[in-house]
């Protein structure tokens, strides 16, 4: 019999709003053996340790991953990218490493350079806030959520069972996908969506030209489509330089579609702007 | 001593979100005499009556006005302006018209040509919500939310002290402007987000290529970036119609903030992209 999710040590490198809520779930829950936290700054530990999120913690990588029966990487991509180039020959044989990180191209090809003895499968999960760092972490963050997973072809079946019983263990919902199917579609639904608020603070703010009585306008419509600009700038950043073709697509789509709007608007053409404005509620009220 | 707002009767003609909620705040605070609600259909009044957020309703628009001290046009801003055109006549010497409209300078030039012995107030309450229609009402709809007044040149202070006592009565601050400055500013704050939205839904459909598995990776910055698409459709054409020129201005510098965004991220420019995510941020952080 393999060993399960409830014998396991976790090891959970880095602990922001993901890795921290990763922590107090699994913590709260009493899911697997012991759960080790991986941060750069000794406060942060303290403050995880205080909160109860994690049993053990360590500014030291190595001394945090050796005894891990499951590694979570919870810091921005490109940081991920970096830990996978070193973190290989510090993992007992066996371990599995998992990551949380927004794209998953870029790192599953990371993935793939890792020594034989360890077992990689990508994360994903569809949650987050705009309020990031460890003192915003919540044990039910993954509650109900979608978690995708894009094993490696190389990754054995017990280690993907051990990464959907630590989902499970969380209440979220593992979801299968290959990295460059999730990369495309995340890259319209959630990288787009922050795109468009950014560019949207921007243009008001430019077409606000110094009145600045137009913030008092603003109303709950402006606060929700321009949420996501409040977002962490790191961890955006990471995923627009991992996720370029895909984002620059998803852009300019949205541009074609404002220009039609536009077009449409400019001609006096009710019919065409209802259609559109039609199309969007039909599918908005479909989904939520 | 003029009448005060106490002694009012009040005509609310309309009663969907707006005009209900109006009417709701107005007869539970016992804000004035008397509320009196105009509605097409009758099953809309039997439900206001049910409700308690009306004391009398009738179906006939003549009916509703010809007694009101204030008759507040709460349709959409083209049905408004068709209402402007006919009610003159039905209403008694020295009542005061204001209407709850999206964009002003349309109606406020309407406005202009009611007859002398009337009193005419533009209104635009920044409020909302995405679902309409009386089952949606709220007696705290307005609660602490701006209410834009544009009095116009012949406007007499006591008809608008009489309107900003409404204002006042129902929770919100009257902020006093000119049409052509509000319905630039709304155009950038409020008509903006929801093309906006509508682009970002049919953007991502469009994207999906009949990829169906992407709704589910929708999480919630995309549930509420989009939701003002899931707006009311009248409502919102009728926007689109009386302040084209603005909206057209505000579509074509969201364009360029996102050519701007797709340039940078096409060139590397990570330098670039942090600035405007950082101006985003910012702005952002400072209004919420």
């Amino acid at each position: 019999m393999e060993p399960g999710f409830a014998d396991a040590q976790v090891t959970i490198v880095g602990l922001g709003l993901m890795g921290g809520s990763l922590a107090a779930a699994l913590t709260s829950r009493r899911a697997c053996r012991r759960v080790v936290g991986v941060a750069r700054r000794p406060l942060t530990l303290r403050t995880a340790l205080d909160l109860r999120l994690i049993h053990e913690g360590t500014t030291d990588l190595q001394e945090g991953v050796r005894q891990a029966d499951l590694v979570i990487l919870a810091t921005p991509v490109r940081d991920i990218l970096a830990k996978l180039e070193i973190i290989g020959p510090m993992l007992k044989p066996g371990s599995i490493v998992l990551d949380v990180g927004s794209t998953k191209k870029a790192i599953c090809e990371a993935m793939a350079a890792l020594p034989e003895h360890v077992q990689p499968v990508g994360g994903h999960p569809m949650c987050g806030k705009e309020s990031s760092g460890l003192t915003m972490a919540e044990p039910d963050l993954y509650q109900d959520k979608v978690f995708v997973l894009t094993p490696l072809p190389r990754t054995q079946p017990a280690a993907l069972r051990m990464v959907q019983s630590m989902v499970e263990a969380v209440g979220a919902r593992a979801l299968l996908l290959d990295p460059e199917r999730h990369d495309r579609l995340v890259a319209a639904i959630s990288h787009l969506p922050y795109m468009l608020a950014v560019s949207l603070v921007n243009a008001a703010e430019s077409l606000a030209d110094g009145d600045d009585l137009m913030w008092q306008l603003a109303a709950s419509g402006f606060r929700d489509t321009s949420r996501v600009a409040a977002g962490d700038i790191r961890m955006m950043t990471d995923i627009l330089m991992t996720n370029r073709p895909a984002i620059l697509d998803a852009l300019h789509e949205a541009k074609m579609q404002l220009s039609r709007l536009a077009d449409r608007l400019e001609r006096n053409d009710l019919e065409g702007l209802t259609e559109a404005m039609q199309a969007a509620r039909n599918k908005r009220s479909e989904m939520f």
